[in-house]
C-alpha cells in the first residue's frame, strides 16, 4: 500500500478517542487528517482543547489539527473511527454511512442490528458479508461496523476457539473489570478504593448477548445468534486496565483440560485477518502458571491485542473452568476498531 | 453469668490472634488470662513482643500478659481460641483437647474430620451433637470445634436460608477475596497493586467442600455432606477486609427473586444461638440497591458479624443470582470462633 | 441542657452534609429539624433524594425529613451547619446571619474576613470575641464562624502547642491528602490508581495562610495574623480518609525532640472548650513508633477528632521534624463544625 | 564495537537482578553469560529457579542459563552487575574487584567510601577519576562503582543542574516513594492499602548524604562532600514504580522560577556520557502542567531514564519549589548501573 488512507476520529478528545489517536500514531495504513470534538473546542487546536489522559505525550502531529464538528461535511474521508457516546453515535454515525464513509465504531448504538456486524477479525470476519444488505436496507454507500463491549471481547475470542473444537452449550461468566472501562472521569475514586462494586450498568445484558451474535452465523444478510446460553455477573475492581473473566463452560462434546488448552493454544485467526498490522500475535496466549493471567503483568501481551487465558482446569459441575484477560481499551476498544478497519480496507470496503 | 470464664489465645501475636485479643476486650462471658506465642518472645510481655497490626491500640490488659508456650501445661484454662497455622494446629490442638480444654479454632487442620463440627451457630448448632462421639473416638475430655474458611462462611449462611426454603442442587461461586484473608505479611503489595490474582492456594477445594459439610446432617456421631454440588473460582482483589462471592444457584424447588429475598431476609438463627452476645443482628441483611453490597461500605454491618446479600435477581441458566459479602476476619475468623465458644459455653460443654 | 437545640444542615445531600447528618445522630445538644438541598429534590424525602455515601446506613430520622430550599425563610432555626460549596455559601450564608441564625460553616467563602473566626475550639476560642464586631459591621443578629481547610486543621493544632511552648518562626509543610477531601465524585479513580497527584487546587495558599490567622491575635475586633511563615507543597495520595502533613519547624526558642514531644503530649484544650461533647480526647496524641501515624491505623483516634503526631525528631536544617495526621472529614470538616457549634452554644451565642 | 562484552548478573533471581536481566536483553554493548543466585537453585536453569516478577516474559536466552554461585571463580567475566543485598554485597563485591572484575552495583555497602564513586553519568562522570586510587588502596585490579539510592537519584540530577546554574545552600526534601523500592516481597499489602507509611528505614540518612557526595569534588583520590545541607522526610505511598520528591531550595544566587525551569530544561549530560546507549533523552524533562509529574503518567519518560521535574514555582521561605519524579527501578537501580557500566567500558576501565 503505497499511500496511506486518510481517516478521521470522532470524539477524539474523549478517553476512547485519545486511545485512537495514540494507536494511529505511525500506523502503516492510516493517516489521521480529521479530529472531531464537542462545540466548546471547535476550531481550536486539538493540543489545546484535549486534556491528554494517557501515559506518554500526545503525538506531535495531533497537536495542531483543528477540532472539527462531528459531521460528514466537516470530515470528508473514506473512514472514521468513532469514540462517540452511544446516544450521540445513534444520531451521527448513520449520517457518515449515508455520506459514503465507513464507520468503525466503539459505540454500542448499532450492535443489536442484525445487519451490523460486531466484528472481531480473528473470530468472525465472515460476518462482514452482511454489509451489502446493510447498505441496501438503509440506502447507504458507506457502512457501520462495531466492535464489541470490552468485556465481551476477550471471552468471545476464547469461546470461539472452544466452539470450533468442542461446541458450546452453557457458559457462566463472572467479570472483574478495570476502571478505564468506565471512561473518564468515570468511576469516582471514593467508590473503588479498598472496594469492589458488584455492578456495571447494562453490562450483564451485553456480556450475555454479544458473544452469541459474534459466534452466530449469517443467513440471508442477517446475523443469527448462536444457540448456547451465557449467565453473567459483572463487577468493577480497582485495576486501571485489563478485564478479567472467570468462565465455567459446558461443551457439546466432552474435553479434558489438556484438550481445552491445546484448542486455545492452537487457535489461529482466519487467513484473511492473519497478516493485518493489528492482528494479535498470538491471538490467544495460554499461561500455565497457577496464578496467571493477572492484569498488571499480562494485559500488554501482544501489545495489548492478545487474549490471555489461564487456570484451565476441570470443573465439578460442567466441563471446564478458566480465566480470560483482555486489555479493555486496546483489544476491547480502540485497538479492536483499528483491526476491524484494517480488515475492511484490505477487503476493499472503503469507497474513496 | 456472674463470673467470667478464663480463656487463652493460642498464637496471640499473629493476625488472627490479634483479632481474638481485640474482640475479647470487654467480652461479657470470657476473660483472657493466657496468651501464647512463638519461642522468640516467651516470657516477655505481649505488649513488647507483639507488633500490633489493627487500627486502634492493643487493649491495656493485654500489654502486660507474658507470652506463654503453646502447651496445655502452660495454659490451664477450660477454653482456648486458636489462631495457630494449620500445620502447628495439627500437633498442638489435640494436646489441649486431651487435657480437657475446649478448642475453638480458626485453623483448617481438623475441618475434614467427620466428628469435628465446622460450626456457624446461626446455621448448624445441631452439629455440636457429634462432640460426645469425638471425645469417645479420641479419648479426649476436651474437644475441638472449628470455624469455616473465611470465604465459605458468608456463602454458607446465605445458602442455609435458601436450602431451608427451596432446597439446593447446584451452586456456582466466584469469590473476590480481601487481603487480610492471607494473614500478615501475606500478599506482597507489588502483587496486588493495580491487579487481581485469580488464585488463592487451596481455597477452591475448601469453598466447594465446607459448605456441604456445614449444611449436611448428623448420622451416628458423624457429619455427612449435603448432596448439592459447588463449583468455585477464587480470586484475590485489592480490598483490605470483606470477602465477596458471586453465587448462581439452582434450587430443588423454583423460586422467584422476590421469594429468595424474602427467605434471606426472614432467616433467623436457631433459638439456641439467637441471644448470644456475638449473634449477628440480623444474621442476613438483604440490600436492595443495584450496586450493593460493597466491602468498604457494608463489611461492618452488624459489627462485622452480619452476612450481607444483594443483587438478588433471576438467572438466564439457573434459578437465581446474588452477591454475598462477609467480613473475613470478624465473622469469617476470630468473631466466628467467639460466637462458637459462646454457644458451647452456654450449652455446658466447658468442663472447668 | 434539658432540651435540644433545633438545627439545620445546608447542602445536606452532599458529602460534607452527609457527614453532618451522620455525626448529628444522637447528638446530646442538637437535634436536626431541617435539611436543605438543590432544586431537583425539593419537597421530597431526604431518604429518597440523597445517595448515601458513607459506611453504615443513613440515620432513620433523616429519611423522612423533606428536602428544603437553602433560605432562612425555609429553615427557621437558631443554628445551621453549612456544607455549601464556596460560591453558593458566599451568597447564602449572609442571608442566614442576617436573619439571626448562627452559621457554622465548612465553606471557605468567609475565612479571609478579619471579623470571621476560623475556629478550632482546642486552639483559638478567644477569637470568638470578634463576633460582636462582625455583627455590628454587617448589621447581623446572627453570625458566621468557619472551620479551617481540612489540611490546615491538624497542623494548626500541633503548631499551637509548639507556638505556646517555643514560639514559631518558619514552617515547611508537605501534605499527602486523602481523596475524600475533594468531595464526591471528586477525584476520578483513573487519576489516582498507582499514582500521586502533586497538586491540589488552591490548597497551598490556604495551608500557608489559615494557620497564621488561627494562631494570630485579636486586635480591635479584628484577627491579625501571627508573624511566622509557612511554605507548603500539597499532594493527593490514594487514601480514603486522613490527611498527613510532614512538618519541619524553626522555633523562636530552641527545643529538643523530647521537649517537643512533651509539649505536644501535654497540650490541653482551653478550659472553655475542654468538656464539650466533641472535644478530642486527647487533643493531641503523640505516637512513638518509628512508622506512625498512618492514615488507616490512626485516623479514627479520639473518634476522628484527635490530632495524631509522630516521628518527632531533630532536623539537619531547622529545629524539629514531625508528621501530623488528622481525619479530614471528621476533625477537618463536619466534626470540626460541630465542635465549634457546641462551643458557641455554651457561650450563649445562639439567639433563639 | 564489533563484539559484545560478556557480563554477569549477581543475585539475578531477586527483583533488582530481574530488572538487570530484562534491561540487558538485546543490549548493544553487553551480553549476559552468567547469572548467580542463592544455594537453593545452584546448577538449575534460571528459568526454573526464578519466579519472574516483571510484566512481560523472561528473555528466552536467560531461561537456560544455569544459576551459578556468587564467586569470581564461577563468574569469570570483565564486568558484573550486582543486585546483592547490602550485607552480602559487603563480603562478595571486593572478591570480584580483587579478581580483576569491574563491579557495577546497586547495593549501598560501599557508597560511603571516599574512593568509591556513587555514579550518575549525566551528573558526575569526573568522579570516576578516583578509581586508580581505589585500586591502589585495596590492591585490586578490578573496581567497585555504585549507583545511588533510588530516592537520591532523581533529586541529584535536578540539583546538579541547579548547582551549576545558581549554587546550592539548603534543600528540604520530602519523598513519596514507590513500593518496588522495597524489593520483593517488600511491603505487605495490608500495610499500604488505603494508607501512607511515613517511614522508610535508613532512607533519610541516604537522601541527606548521597547527593552531597555526588555533587562534591575529587581531591587527591578522594571524593569530598559538597557543602550544602539537605533535610529529608521519606514516605512510602501506594504506587508501584516512580519516586516523587518535593523539593524546596535555597540557592547561592537568586533565581526566578523561569530561570530555574530554563536551567533544568537546558541541562546536558557531560560529553563523555552523552552518546551512551542508556543516556536519558533528555536528562531532565520539565513539565509545565500544574499537576505533573505524576508517577503513572510520567515514570516511563525517556524509557524510564529521564528525570521529570514539574511545578517549578517561587517559595514563601526559600528561593524555589519543585517536584521531581524518577523511575526507581530503572533510572534509580538497574538502568542506572547499566548506564554506569557503559561509561566505564567506553572509558577503558574493563580489564578483560
Amino acid at each position: 500500500m503505497s499511500k496511506k488512507i486518510p481517516v478521521g476520529v470522532l470524539a477524539a478528545t474523549g478517553s476512547v478517542g485519545q486511545r485512537f489517536v495514540q494507536l494511529l500514531d505511525n500506523h502503516p495504513m492510516f493517516e489521521v487528517v480529521a479530529l472531531t470534538g464537542s462545540d466548546r473546542g471547535l476550531g481550536k487546536p486539538y493540543g489545546e482543547v484535549c486534556r491528554w489522559l494517557l501515559a506518554g505525550d500526545m503525538p506531535a502531529w495531533a497537536r495542531d489539527l483543528p477540532v472539527l464538528p462531528t459531521t460528514p461535511e466537516a470530515v470528508q474521508v473514506p473512514l472514521v473511527f468513532s469514540g462517540l457516546p452511544a446516544d450521540v453515535a445513534k444520531e451521527a454515525e448513520p449520517l457518515f454511512a449515508s455520506a459514503g464513509t465507513g464507520v468503525c465504531t466503539n459505540a454500542s448504538a448499532y450492535r443489536k442490528e442484525a445487519d451490523v456486524p460486531i466484528l472481531l477479525p480473528e473470530v468472525n470476519p465472515d460476518q462482514i458479508t452482511v454489509l451489502p444488505a446493510q447498505q441496501k436496507n438503509h440506502g447507504w454507500s458507506g457502512w457501520i461496523v462495531t466492535n464489541p463491549n470490552c468485556t465481551s471481547t476477550g471471552m468471545t475470542v476464547a469461546l470461539k476457539a472452544l466452539q470450533d473444537a468442542f461446541g458450546l452449550k452453557r457458559v457462566f461468566a463472572v467479570s472483574m473489570q478495570a476502571l478505564s472501562g468506565a471512561g473518564y472521569p468515570g468511576v469516582p475514586s471514593m467508590d473503588i478504593i479498598d472496594n469492589v462494586v458488584p455492578y456495571v450498568g447494562g453490562e450483564e445484558e451485553k456480556v450475555e448477548w454479544e458473544p452469541r451474535k459474534m459466534l452466530g452465523s449469517v443467513q440471508d444478510g442477517q446475523i443469527e445468534l448462536a444457540d448456547f446460553v451465557i449467565s453473567a455477573h459483572t463487577n468493577r475492581v480497582n485495576v486501571s486496565d485489563g478485564h478479567m473473566v472467570c468462565l465455567t463452560i459446558e461443551f457439546e462434546r466432552r474435553a479434558s483440560p489438556a484438550q481445552v488448552s491445546e484448542a486455545l493454544r492452537d487457535y489461529k485467526a482466519p487467513g484473511v485477518s492473519r497478516d493485518l498490522p493489528s492482528c494479535p500475535r498470538p491471538p490467544i496466549l495460554v499461561r500455565t502458571e497457577e496464578n496467571r493471567p493477572q492484569p498488571r503483568l499480562d494485559r500488554m501481551s501482544g501489545e495489548g491485542m492478545t487474549t490471555v487465558v489461564g487456570r484451565v482446569r476441570a470443573d465439578s459441575l460442567l466441563d471446564c473452568r478458566l480465566v480470560v484477560l483482555s486489555h479493555n481499551t486496546i483489544r476491547g476498544a480502540a485497538g479492536g476498531s483499528l483491526y476491524n478497519a484494517e480488515l475492511l480496507a484490505c477487503l476493499g470496503y472503503l469507497t474513496a
